[in-house]
């Protein structure tokens, strides 16, 4: 069955409270649009674990800084439509702007300490609105379990801390990254990329697992591990580098040692494109 | 029936999810405990408007500055459990500091612009602790409708657009302030007053009577009515004025002549006890 499609609050709001007085449990997978196969299995993933799966998307402006991509940020509703429409999702919440952000509108959440270094220091603000679309959507979507992809793993780290911190009454599930054949993970903004650019772009995940493979060969050296990752990318050309960093999985503080909890992260610039990536060492 | 007593938040929420499933409307009314006729108001109005009414007993915090009066504030949970009892309570939510703010918890809500003036001014971090705890315990205790007190207006502001700006499916609803028979409005704070101060108090609400009765009479100068009201205030010795302001209702900014949603509010101190007050003008 095609997809109800809601822009209205309410309407959402009591579609969901409708399932939850049937006895469902209901499941939410916020996007930004632009679908592609990472988003799709968040979706089966949901179909798996609820029984009403709900897709928002919704380029939210706040999460973007003034020089970045919102204005040419992939937008195609029809065809993400069309995708979940095969992918057994019961309802699609696309509400405009102008909704979620009324004149007058002035609250927001400040994130958690886990949202300060990396994309937060980088990005300043972009947690800030992450958190803040994201509480607003749990609201409108009161679900039983939240998807959402590791691809942006200090993202999911924010949201479970805030979901911790204010004590919000949803799960959150998160998702592994899904990669093209040759490693690349997938992301809506692999679209900017050129045919030479996207050749170049490899190197971002082929950076994270020479670390992967160098740990399981033993290497435990954080310096060691960072140089060889680091060559890669200079093979590549890849020269502006955001960082590439080992750290604790739980609060992104940097590690010396590879441990059991540890996280490779990493965000560059292919030409004028900013792709992050990072890999779970356990 | 003598309410139930929690302090584990899982515990509150599941029983609270209980009366949804049995199709109850839930009330809640949050206080920081120390109650009075005021509280007990708000308890009534829940009872009217709901079937189930959940009382929460927190002294927050992260809402009182570092040179404020957290360490003194007025605590008898026993008092509070008796006087609960004989007003049809349900269920009474009383958590420990550590609960509700376990080591690491650092996400809190940026309050919206209403926060800024008055009380946000003179208390700096105040209105970002007060909306930070009712988020928590909104989404501890999904309640349909919350009950608040106009004596403290613009926190009712401040979380009113908070509801607003965050999507939160409750329903808020403001009580009057109930004063004692020479007029002070109820304030677990006035307990803080020596039988001197006590008579001191009285001009506090006096001031906003003689500028409630002028507008009655047709004057409608905001200039005039504030030089009313403070003389009033200097007559009884009050030298220590936070505010005295007319102001709109909605948003706080300062009106010259008095409209219908105009509001007079003031705060003073009296001994080294800071007292509010506010009348609506309409």
């Amino acid at each position: 069955m095609a997809p109800v499609l809601l822009t209205d609050p309410a309407q959402i709001l009591e579609l969901v409270e409708e399932q939850h007085r049937q006895g469902k449990r209901v499941g939410l997978v916020p996007t930004m649009g632009a679908l592609h196969a990472g988003h799709l299995s968040l979706v089966q993933q949901s179909n798996i674990d609820t029984d009403f799966t709900v897709v928002t998307i919704f380029v939210n402006p706040t999460q973007f800084g003034a020089d970045e991509d919102l204005e040419k940020y992939p937008q195609d509703l029809d065809l993400d439509i069309r995708q979940l429409s095969t992918h057994n999702v019961d309802a699609i919440f696309a509400p405009t702007r102008e909704t979620m952000y009324p004149p007058g509108s002035s609250t927001s959440i400040l994130p958690p300490e886990v949202a300060k270094p990396f994309e937060g220091q980088l990005r300043p603000g972009h947690f800030e609105g992450v958190a803040t679309i994201v509480l607003k959507l749990f609201n409108l979507i009161p679900a039983n379990v939240a998807f959402f992809g590791q691809k942006d793993y200090q993202q999911t780290r924010v949201i479970g801390q805030m979901i911790e911190d204010l004590n919000i009454p949803i799960e959150i599930k998160i998702c592994p990254v899904i990669r093209e054949p040759d490693g690349l993970a997938l992301s809506s903004r692999n679209a900017y990329l050129s045919p030479a650019e996207r050749e170049q772009a490899v190197a971002l995940s082929k950076a994270l697992f020479q670390i992967e493979s160098l740990v399981q060969e033993g290497q435990r050296d954080c310096a060691e591990l960072l140089m060889a990752a680091k060559k890669i990318l200079a093979d590549a050309s890849i020269h502006e580098i955001d960082y590439v960093a080992l750290v604790d999985k739980q609060n992104l503080s940097p590690v010396r040692q590879v441990h059991s909890n540890a996280i490779a992260m990493a965000a560059v610039y292919i030409g004028g494109t900013r792709l992050i990536d990072n890999i779970i060492l356990s």
